[in-house]
């Protein structure tokens, strides 16, 4: 007899995972390597070692070894907030109906608000080993801002923020979150650097954008002693480190002997769907399993579903190497009525790639859908959601929706990737009828993709 | 051998505490009891149920009963959120180079972002099974407010909060979260009621205070049909409820074979800290333990250090039915500069009993003394607290140093009440180095003790 599952799946000290899972190891075709902008040719370690930690620069350049063990000074950190609960919604079901079971993975409980922390702590970590005394990095939404101005002061390194402009100001209180963890936080484009100067001239009145805020993180890394770059999505190792999510997700299914049908997570620049999904994907690679996966991209900003797969910049000021992902152009900037993050020009390539070669589906949904979503299971499952995590809901009532006209008893699990308790004013839009739908033009589109550098790589058929 | 200590220290679905637990059959004196304004006499349940749902008023006036068993109505929504985190709080006791184990019990990973929740869904649950088809609140800081609207859409009945209006002005973003769950929220004193009305004909600018929203709320519940009001602190059923944060402290406890010989909670109202000392006090007061309890409250809103033990109206339009406690005036106002809760001019009567009788010790703090623990708490645990609960920090660190000097190796647990993610203004204030500590002067607490009925009863020596 099957065990009754509670309704939140635990995980005791002893059965928490202590690997990441390393999901490049399984791919049959990996994502392809990242360039030199300026030959052309595959990064070195030695290339990217300027801007990031050693270690992090190993795991992103690793794509053969499978479980990477988790250092013991992470895992303390992360006893402190994980497992994050893995919860069945008995009453997202009874609200729709449906004979699907549903259960969502929780991210928001931790102070940052989101799944950010994740990353954030290892790379924090590995900064202070190396002996560094200061980070860098940039912020849109602000989650990744705040998780990493958490672990920074537990690791007691120094961090600077460069947030997107409009973000500090439309979030003042996101700022003060990262300020009382220690962090200084300069609205970005800002005068403290070279490109954020020649911004600022350009384009006086300008609220910024993320790619900017990379391009001063960046330089300030660069010129700063003892200071690297960190990034909270799209790299490999970031998602290498939200793995975290899927091995726990995964030891509590097991626990109960639960198998998923489909998983479900919303994707900006893909880390948390990345992770989510890192060893039920393997599985499904191996033949083992037929679970299906879903990426959900908000309309406005939509890399997978309306994107070119193409050789891009990470930054608008050119400055990164080149990765081969679905991208927008860095040039792309959403309409500034899209609320909260997952604003992204381009896609993790790990995922870029799953979807190109048919293992991972993609939709996108407009906001007001999600929102809608968003209310909807808020007042049976007492969370409120990130309007990020809300984009996996939607898909994820729509897929247990279909379940209820079929009759099918499927087993959906989805990302719930953070809460919205910094994105009131967004839900206050929602809630006046204010907020606007906007789907990018073929001729915005076009614009953007004439961003993308034209080099041979990107001649080539994909 | 010792059993090692998790980070979490966790209770599966199975172990969880299925019963509250009355504190009050334990009590060899028992609170007074509750008088009717008028007659000067014991109120009968009669005598309430106009105003709250019967099996409230069942458990106000039981004394006798010590567990009481939790419905399955109430259970299956505690379960969505509950067990809360018990943490020991090793990064903590690390900064503190303290021999003393500190723990505290996290009420603020629930959307509603404090344990008042607690009392909610018990709250909304009997409304409902009652066939009430509306409730009436009043809420200061909000989470009160934000914990009732997100019950009451869980039981599909209607809410009207009323909104300190200064805490609704400064506080848009705890309005909607409220408005989100579909509560509908008015800033009082408003001019939907009499007593609203009168406040703003004598004082047009007012911000209102915590005891006119509650004449508020009383007079709209009295005055609709299928409707009833109810309160988030300081009531004996309120406590009763709240007891399951010190049922599942407890549980963990002893699973661990874990002795607290110190329990610290902030005081408001008292709700959170009588919740999480019942079961402990019940061993105390029988003989079978030495643990001291702790009651921290705000050095401007001095209730238990500075107050009256007299009989008191619970709201400033001297409406309600008189509790004996320990108050310093229904008209007494605390200073404007005060963040946060925990501004209620009395004491829950079993709190305030229990310290007469020598049970429970009390002390205040001035608030940047209190921000600043909580700074430092935030750093190594990764937690943002509320102002509230960093009252109970302050102590629980000042108790763990004090080891550290006897070189005392006690164990200390305190109740983390909330987050502090609404109450960002407060950290700004506090770092900007523009949050200011009004303790009040005895001709202000005159003026408080002067709003005390002048009644037999209040004339006898206590």
């Amino acid at each position: 007899m099957a065990k009754k599952i509670p309704t939140r799946l635990y995980l005791s000290e002893e059965e928490q995972p202590r690997y990441w899972y390393n999901l490049r190891a399984d791919m049959k075709a990996k994502p392809d390597p990242i360039l030199h902008p300026g030959t052309l040719k595959p990064v070195t370690a030695q290339d990217l070692e300027p801007v990031f930690c050693k270690e992090l620069v190993k795991q992103e350049l690793d794509d053969d070894t499978r479980l990477i063990e988790i250092p013991e000074g992470i895992l303390e950190f992360y006893r402190a907030y994980r497992p994050a609960p893995l919860i069945r919604a008995y009453f997202l079901e009874k609200e729709l109906d449906t004979p699907a079971e549903i259960y969502y993975k929780h991210e928001g409980t931790n102070t940052s608000g989101s799944h950010k922390l994740n990353s954030a702590v290892p790379q924090a970590f590995y900064a202070r080993e190396e002996g560094l005394e200061n980070l860098t990095t940039e912020t849109g939404a602000g989650q990744w801002g705040s998780a990493l101005a958490m672990a920074t002061a537990f690791y007691r390194i120094g961090l600077t923020v460069y947030m997107v402009k409009i973000s500090s100001e439309q979030k003042p209180y996101r700022k003060a979150l990262m300020e009382t963890y220690g962090a200084k936080v300069l609205a970005s484009p800002s005068e403290t650097t070279e490109v954020g100067k020649k911004i600022l001239a350009e384009n006086p009145g300008t609220g910024g954008s993320l790619g900017c805020a990379i391009s001063e993180a960046l330089e300030t890394a660069m010129k700063t002693p003892k200071c690297r770059y960190v990034l909270g999505s799209v790299l490999n190792h970031v998602l290498l480190h939200q793995s975290i999510i899927g091995q726990e997700t995964k030891a509590a299914l097991d626990k109960y002997g639960i198998k998923p049908d489909l998983i479900i997570g919303c994707a900006g620049g893909g880390s948390n769907l990345g992770g989510l999904i890192a060893p039920f994907m393997g599985e499904r690679i191996a033949g083992k399993s037929s679970t299906r996966f879903i990426a959900v991209e908000p309309a406005s900003c939509p890399s997978l579903t309306r994107g070119r797969y193409a050789y891009d910049f990470g930054d608008t000021g050119k400055t990164t190497p080149l990765i081969r992902m679905a991208t927008l152009g860095s040039g792309f900037i959403p309409s500034p009525n899209h609320a909260g993050g997952l604003r992204y020009h381009g896609m993790s390539s790990i995922l870029t790639r799953l979807h190109k070669d048919g293992y991972l589906e993609a939709r996108s949904e407009i906001q007001s859908d999600v929102f809608q979503a968003a209310v909807r299971f808020a007042k049976v499952e007492g969370i409120l959601p990130a309007p990020e995590s809300s984009h996996a809901i939607k898909a994820a009532i729509d897929e247990a929706l279909e379940c209820k006209r079929t009759g099918e008893k499927k087993v959906i699990v989805f990302g719930l990737t953070g809460t919205g308790y910094f994105d009131m004013t967004a839900y206050i839009s929602y809630h006046a009828g204010s907020m606007t739908d906007h789907v990018p033009t073929d001729e915005e589109l076009q614009r953007g993709f004439g961003t993308i550098p034209d080099i041979p790589q990107n001649r080539q058929p994909v």
